[in-house]
């Protein structure tokens, strides 16, 4: 025997022996169920509903921010879905909040070489006076840099950041990009800025500008806050590198219509268990969107994905064991309002939320599951794990998932959770844009994942296995 | 010896006896030349030259359509740049035609699912009336099916285009898409449709639409012509498909000023030949742009090669014996009017054009050469196809190349030709879009396809083949 054939041997050994004491563990799942979730397995992989459903509301319904009329129909759309689809239960929770209008937004370069640049509002941002505001740019690279100024030092300029997000596959980029865009106009504003600009948040290469939410603090004076399109980024950067002073010219009608409460809701359907009804297995996604695209990955995606998981699992003969909870979720974007007022509106039943999981991240086949569970657990975790493993997806030795999105609100008021990674590469070139549409969507992938939350669901509304910590 | 052995070998003798019989015939460059032609390669794939005239033109010009403000800037930054380029004569050749104003295009799905979609103007299209207007859709997935319907069946509706162009290296998905561009609005109009929108002719899928120039026909009543970007094109045929009318608003402020008599010019600069001056090697690319992007990859790359090529030989301590031309165009997207009027201009000097190429189609590496020249001047252009081989250039066996864009006029008058193929697989990603942007400019693949350009037009110039027919 060769070394390499020993080492391969031994390898097969080492496995097969962790196989076996896997495989004499007592199983979660019984052989008419293991047969069922085989079945249900299948069905997804075959199912266009998912991707129907993703057709149906970015076609018939569009973009949903929070307050605009698209909100209001989704979640018609939404509830005629989930009757139609056979849940048990369907019904709305109010949410409120206030709502933000977009307006236009126009930019130039005036000196020293005029262009015109493609600029957003930032969520939430007012708009400059009508006449627009004129000033030069104070350029800075990064955010660190800004803060690092003496206040009220920069005289009335236009701040500019022209941090580039780094793309990976996690989307580990985001968190070192997405500060600027959120406090941003803070402290550009006790620098003495008149606005702040800064390179979007996103690892694409169009003319297409991210928006996102962005932030005010009581004391502090407001400033009009918007994201440049890369290319333009590029572009005033190499007017800025020559040396000459670079006057913008920026003009939005961005405002928050103050008098009215906006209203929306999170909707909710469930497929009501059959043993232990009153524990809740939950699967989230967000109705609402931004109003620049149709919505169809951030989160058409997820909204299809969990309401196609459910009603595979709602198409056996019996309900599993426990209540099968979907959350579409209001007003995510605006800041997890929807999920915020669902801790409150459900604070005695949070207890009896045994597991959640939240689709929030893209279309990227996903290729990790890390679990967020008491460890009294962490075998049936296994189990499922072992499940999904020949669709790609590997288990995370860590074991401290807080939920994705949404769902974070409700892992910190005590419910454990699964997170499912995809591959998020390309996620952040359509993130918060107008790109952000139909078309995007990998219907093979879609259909692989929307298998993977089908089994993830019933799997755990079936094991005797108590996720809770 | 294997079998495998054996074809290897073969192979082997096979090659080394075509290359010996290369290496018989007589060859081109003297040891003298051969080693210039190295030097200048070497020269050009470490040289920032093209690029730079790229990022300066981008920066400080933007886009330039014929007859605009750019365009007129882009004739000074021209002249100005190939005299300190040390051009031995930089002139310029008066071009006219007319101004085409594009203003504003605005259009919306108002019916049956309401959406804001992304339109622009075709290049040459008049505009709406005022208010604007609004039909339903009448559907073709081929310029074939709106040609085979009856004249005046179509009753005031929108005709909507929606072939999808492919993507091919070569670009010749191009072909079957730009009819309906060029002829839609004529045959449109005679069906009795009050507007043609069609799909964007591009390979891309943002949200962003590609221009380009279309026609109308004298007798034939004018009708506005948009093209819709390709998410919103799906859209469009998405809502088509359920059935119910589908009803288009468009609004579109584009026209022509017949009154001025818009000004362009070809600006030319030449490093005179030293034994044969009046036999010219030219090089070609445009000068203008569509006014959307900032003309990096059209034709910007072409300027920044041919520029940087030509001054690359006039570093030499002498020059080559011929004159080497480099035409910067004007006007080619709308129609190629400054290479016709440079054909009217240069009719007498015509057949002393010796031989031409032009760049005109992005950045990808170019993997292919093919020559439309005289039969007596084939071993010439073997002998360079050999030294430009190792830049992975294979020779074409066709001897029937007609000239890139521009340069097609000047072969209809009798110029020979090389046409330089480059991978044009994502060329039409961004072809007439505003994503027509610097940061597309891989200047890795700028320097290889720079140097090819330099030896071409090196070798052409010392050569004693004679390339025309």
């Amino acid at each position: 025997m060769s070394l390499k054939a020993k080492v391969v041997a031994n390898t097969c050994l080492a496995l097969c022996l962790s196989l076996a004491s896997f495989i004499g563990s007592a199983q979660q799942l019984n052989a008419e169920q293991k047969a069922e979730l085989d079945a249900l397995k299948a069905t997804a992989l075959k199912s266009e509903l998912s991707y129907q459903l993703i057709e149906s509301l970015t076609t018939e319904v569009g973009h949903r921010l929070m307050g605009s009329e698209g909100d209001k129909k989704s979640i018609i759309w939404a509830v005629n879905k989930m009757k139609a689809l056979g849940f048990d239960k369907v019904w709305t929770e109010e949410v409120t909040g206030s709502y933000w209008l977009r307006g236009d937004a126009k930019a130039k370069i005036i000196a020293p070489y005029p262009h015109d640049v493609v600029v957003l509002a930032l969520g939430g941002s007012i708009g400059t006076d009508k006449a627009g505001l004129t000033a030069n740019v104070a350029h800075f690279e990064t955010f660190a840099d800004l803060k690092a100024v003496k206040d009220n030092s920069l005289d009335g300029k236009i701040a500019f950041v022209s941090y580039q997000m780094e793309r990976h596959i996690d989307g580990e980029g985001y968190g070192p990009a997405v500060g600027t865009r959120v406090g941003g106009a803070v402290v550009a504003a006790q620098k003495g800025a008149s606005a702040i600009v800064m390179r979007s948040v996103g690892t694409d290469n169009n003319r297409t500008a991210h928006t996102g939410v962005m932030r005010y603090k009581e004391g502090v004076k407001k400033i009009p806050a918007a994201a440049l399109s890369n290319p333009d980024a590029d572009l005033l950067v190499n007017q800025l590198k020559r040396g000459k002073d670079v006057s913008l010219y920026l003009n939005m009608t961005a405002r928050t219509d103050a008098e009215v409460k906006a209203k929306s809701a999170n909707v909710i359907g469930e497929f009501t268990g059959s043993e232990l009804p009153e524990e809740i297995v939950s699967l989230g996604a967000h109705l609402d969107s931004w109003d620049v695209g149709t919505g169809a990955l951030d989160d058409g995606l997820g909204i299809g994905m969990v309401m196609a998981a459910a009603h595979h699992i709602g198409q056996l003969p019996k309900r599993p064991k426990r209540t099968i909870r979907v959350i579409l979720f209001a007003a995510e974007e605006v800041g997890l309002l929807g999920a915020k007022q669902y801790v409150v509106d459900h604070k005695a039943e949070m207890p009896q939320h045994v597991i959640g999981a939240e689709w929030d991240f893209g279309i990227g086949r996903i290729y990790k599951m890390t679990p967020g569970v008491g460890a009294q657990s962490l075998n049936a975790v296994r189990e499922l794990a072992q499940y999904l493993a020949p669709m790609g997806v590997a288990l995370s030795p860590d074991n401290n998932a807080k939920g994705q999105s949404d769902m974070s609100a409700l892992s910190d008021a005590g419910m454990p959770s699964i997170d499912f990674a995809p591959d998020g590469s390309d996620y952040f070139d359509y993130h918060h844009t107008e790109n952000d549409t139909l078309d995007k969507v990998d219907p093979e992938a879609l259909k692989v994942n929307t298998a993977i939350y089908t089994m993830y669901a019933y799997f755990a509304a079936q094991t005797a296995a108590d996720f809770r910590k």
